[in-house]
């Protein structure tokens, strides 16, 4: 089935203590979609870019197959940018700036083929404009949101609006507990369900993720990566590949969902393997199986005696 | 086999956000042991006492078939007493007292009758202790020992001969990292094989455990409570599940030590149910069962299409 993507394509500079790089290819939509472009082909993705965006990185995008008809280009803009740095634990970072450039303007208009969208997973952006992608799709089989703290504590009451028309809500865990006010994460997830999506996934960064329904709790572990080079993009990425899994098979059981948060967990693992999206552009379909397999053996034990 | 359980019995007063108890059974040698004899009974404990331990505190342990013949009763001393506070979140606490008493001059004489156990688990003690415990136990099959950051900091040239002799480790995630001076968890994971233990087990409180060899890594969930009266004890009943597990099967394969890991995370969700040991007092086999039943659901997924 068909997956939109709706997001931030950005140049982003990082410095971890692993090494650096300048205006590379980054954003939310561009995470997502390349994740996702490994399940379900071609993912659309809906955008804003400046006239500085570099050629090369559309045709990055292209060669993954991913539809660029709603990219839209302002030639007389500059390109979303932001810088950050990582400390030495990898779990924390500061961000040294942020120039939203033409995507403070970001109004989405989804193209005329892309309205009938199956799938429709929606990056960190404005509540807003997320309510104002699904008012143009006819009928979504699945909507899939994430949100940010900024959201969370400056529009809390369109991040409510917004919340009723998602199915699927996937945040981390300091965003769980602030959107709830509720340490607890199993309690926040399920209070986060009656304000709305049926699904939560909560991920935990080093230590995994939950999917939580009105009646399934599923834990899945983190991949226990040696060497992290650059964190940057892991949550988009695993929104992408559960996404793309989802829109792939086109099924909504708690056992289908379980496996999408395992192929989510397998596209992040990639993800931090190297900088910018450098690891998301040449998988193949044969290292996400064994990574796959990895996680089943890194979970499973048997009923004993 | 036989499980031997060295470490301290305590009077607790706990206060949580749930509720206060005051001078209740607690100490590590007393919830490693209730923990363990679900497995193996009768379990063997090592400790000391002073002179106003209750008595019904001592028939609650021989009611689990614990073994008393190495409880040193100090009828002139007081017994070891520890306050604590937790907060809202469940996640940090604050000691507001700690009494050591007679467990000051704690210095652990082995009953005759206990020298040839062949499961030793060593509570949290001064790893001097721990090696001198180990010293009077003629080829125990496994040693597993605890330690905390008190002894990383103050003696570690002592705790480093001490698990030179230890076969596993169990640890929580912020020891390892100050043991290594190393944030990730999988190398600081390795590194701590490097200095003797063959297994290390790193606890991560709500986010589950790892267990690591050599050439496994195994990630265990955290059981999803919605209530957490008193986090209290936790690691040692996790410590005990584990080592009664191994004693009762005497099996240290890879295999089973994932379901060692499992067993321990149940008997630690148990004990957090309720205040001190409550809940470890009347434990069935059939509510084990259930609860090791619910981790699988918790975490095993399909091989997927």
């Amino acid at each position: 089935m068909s997956l939109l993507v709706v997001g931030s394509v950005a140049l982003d500079s990082v410095e971890t203590p692993f090494g650096k790089i300048e205006n590379a290819l980054g954003g939310s939509a561009v995470y997502i979609s390349l994740s996702g472009s490994y399940f379900s082909a071609p993912v659309r993705l809906v955008a804003v870019v400046g006239g500085d965006f570099p050629k090369k990185y559309l045709k990055q995008l292209e060669e993954r197959s991913i539809d660029l008809d709603g990219l839209k280009v302002v030639e007389s803009g500059k390109t979303f940018r932001w810088g950050g740095r990582y400390h030495y634990d990898m779990n924390s970072r500061d961000s040294l700036y942020t120039e939203l450039n033409v995507f403070e303007k970001f109004d989405p208009v989804i193209p005329e083929r892309f309205k009938k969208s199956s799938y429709v997973c929606l990056g960190n952006i404005d509540p807003v404009l997320q309510r104002r992608v699904l008012e143009q799709i006819a009928k979504p089989r699945l909507v899939i949101g994430d949100t940010m703290n900024y959201w969370i504590q400056n529009t809390p009451d369109e991040l409510r609006k917004t919340l009723k028309v998602m199915d699927v809500l996937i945040v981390n865990d300091s965003e769980a507990r602030l959107l709830t006010q509720e340490p607890n994460l199993v309690k926040a997830a399920k209070q986060i369900i009656r304000m709305g999506p049926r699904v939560v996934i909560v991920k935990k960064g080093e230590h995994g993720a939950l999917l939580v329904t009105d009646d399934t709790i599923f834990s899945a572990p983190a991949y226990p990566l040696e060497t992290i080079n650059d964190p940057t993009g892991a949550g988009d990425a695993f929104a992408g590949g559960f996404s793309g899994w989802l829109a792939k098979t086109d099924d909504v059981s708690p056992e289908n969902l379980k496996r999408a948060v395992i192929y989510g967990s397998a596209l992040a693992s990639f993800c931090v393997e190297r900088f910018s999206v450098e690891r998301l552009q040449d998988l193949t379909y044969l290292e996400i199986k064994d990574r796959y397999r990895s996680f089943r053996d890194l979970s499973h034990f048997d009923d004993g005696v």
